[in-house]
């Protein structure tokens, strides 16, 4: 057997930000990636699918090895636009104070770059796969899915699947999500009948109801959370009437509302729900709907008690398994095998001078380095 | 004393609707009216006040005589947009099956045509004061207000007014204007902090607050109407959020409320009222108000005597004393002496095809100079 390569975590994090790749992204930030992993002896597949305005995106499957059991990586290479007011340009990295600045550096180039560091490291370990998007914080019409569909042509079938978005909250590897809510849109509008406010018997004024439903809605408690999820949250996000006149009673009003909702209910079901309250008010109303993303749950069991293990060697804590928070890709991955999330302090994400610590890069890559020889050793 | 000169009601009307004076009007229509009046031995004011955007807008002030009593008819020549649809043109008079076709045929080019009709049949009755503004569609910023300021400064003060605007349903002469509901507009907006819909806890979402503040101000019940009056009433005619972001919070919310009220109320009370409903739901919100015009009665007594007498002698009818419809001018006007409103039917006003017809033209005519005689006789 030949002697190991190595990846320099930090360099490949710095290398992974400079090449700027705000979603849709798609070229050189791949290119940075597959000249890092092919040395390592993986596959590597790269694929544009999509057209504009979603598209087109790149996105990257990498595999090594053949034998159980099989591991994947799973994350993305885009990021969210820079943003003002950064100390140093976010798509140029820069070292200060032991910290490393820069778009992505925890949301999630810096995860990515360790999950490569941990499979250079851990040479024998069963099978392991990249899954990499170049759209996770867009529209994800044309990332994720697209990788699934993928591995299913190809015959790819992970055993177990990390995802190494940032869920460390105060210290690195105090939380892991072992699920996440489901998330469902809908939309509502009530027609009415216009008219002059000095004749209110001859309008129709649709306001009242929609104002009637939406009070209704807000009283809702949809549950009290349930074993590993927090109580489901309905939000009123939006309302448009767009009546310019003091003395005209509009035709039509419009409402848009946000559930984030956990395993005890179904976005479509949640969606009806809702329609069913608003036509009691406005029996005319139009309720559409669209589900983001089901609750999901990997109970807990032998994937987190081996990432908990790690992380307690490497870090001292025992993590929390949480369910909080917006949704990610796991949503999808989920069809795939149980998953689990796991990476970097999300403090900065999104943020001006987002940045990880220079020392969390090497212990996360340590993390997953051992979860891969922990899960090899159960395989 | 010489030949009294005669008006053709219709040929003056005809004159004033080709002469297009969509608000703020000035000059032709002016000039129609201004020479129409002079052979009749009025003095005749005109003058050009106020600036973009409101103006500048013509207002014309022309007197007969100086014995009591005292009467002014009061309207407007500007005119609401033609819109589309016209059989003919908006602006070229037509008749048609015993019907005159224009824009401002009813509202009130007609019913000016006819003051000046009546007070050419009318020569030795008293004073006579035509009050006519170019601006009463509009923000009536430079109209009227204006007039009654000019009157003010040249002593110019009238014991009675009618309003010549088409208070008429069904038959010329079912319905009289004794009275208007007044108006207030009221702004809501309730502030909140922005954030993610899965982070709730983060954010405060300022539409519960507002949707449960307009819930309660719908079902308010301000009053059971009063002797002269129905019920005053409240509506919300405009909410905005203005949010793109499906699974953003928003930071604000605002709403917009009218009432119309009786003579039960002021409208600075009932903005009053308004915001402590709303401050009770959203401490923070910020309300503020705009009143059109405070509720008016010109109790039934002399001046509507004469007039129900008048028409009844024309038209067989005994009008209903009535105070519904929207505001007029008649809100500034009763600051001067008492004000009462009678017109031609409103069935096509501010419509496509507005049209009057000759026979109630002629009517109108000899209505107002009865009320010009009887008045007389009177004082
Ligand atoms: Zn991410
Ligand atoms: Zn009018």
């Amino acid at each position: 057997m030949s002697a190991p390569a190595t990846v320099n975590v930090v360099a490949l994090a710095r290398a992974l930000i400079d090449a700027e790749s705000v979603t849709p992204a798609r070229g050189a930030v791949f290119d940075v990636l597959e000249a890092a992993l092919l040395p390592l002896g993986f596959a590597v597949d790269r694929f544009v699918v999509g057209e504009a305005p979603d598209g087109p995106v790149e996105n990257l499957l990498a595999t090594r090895g053949t034998s159980r059991p099989h591991l994947a990586f799973a994350g993305h290479v885009d990021v969210v636009p820079a943003g003002d007011g950064w100390t140093s340009d976010a798509f140029a990295s820069q070292v200060r104070d032991g910290l490393l600045y820069g778009r992505g550096a925890v949301d999630m180039k810096g995860a990515v770059a360790a999950f490569v560091a941990a499979t250079a490291a851990s040479s024998d370990v069963g099978q392991v796969t990249l899954i990499i998007t170049g759209d996770e914080e867009g529209p994800a019409t044309y990332g994720t899915e697209s990788l699934i569909e993928r591995m299913r042509d190809r015959g790819i079938a992970p055993d177990l699947c990390l995802v190494g978005e940032p869920t460390s909250a105060r210290a690195l590897g105090d939380t892991i999500k072992i699920g996440r809510r489901g998330s469902v849109n809908i939309w509502i509008e009530v027609p009415g009948r216009q008219g002059h406010v000095a004749y209110p018997h001859l309008a129709d004024n649709p306001i009242p109801k929609l104002v009637a439903a939406l009070a209704e809605l807000d009283a809702l408690v949809l549950d009290k959370g349930s074993e590993w999820f927090q109580p489901s949250n309905l939000e009123v996000t939006d309302i448009t009437v767009g009546n310019p006149a003091t003395n005209v009673i509009p035709a039509a009003a419009k409402a848009r509302v946000s559930i984030r909702f956990n395993d005890l209910h179904q976005g479509d079901t949640l969606a009806t729900r809702v329609a069913e309250i608003v036509r009691r008010h406005a029996p005319e109303a139009i309720v559409t709907s669209r589900v983001s993303g089901e609750a999901f749950l990997t109970e807990p069991g032998p994937l987190s008690a081996m990432l908990s293990a790690a992380i307690l060697h490497e870090t001292g804590l025992t993590p929390e398994l949480s369910t909080t928070g917006g949704t990610s890709d796991a949503r999808f991955l989920r069809a795939l095998c149980p998953v689990i999330e796991f990476g970097l302090l999300n403090v900065t994400m999104h943020q001006r001078d987002e940045a990880v610590a220079i020392d969390d890069l090497h212990a996360l890559t340590r993390i997953y380095a051992d979860l891969l020889r922990r899960a090899s050793s159960v395989g």
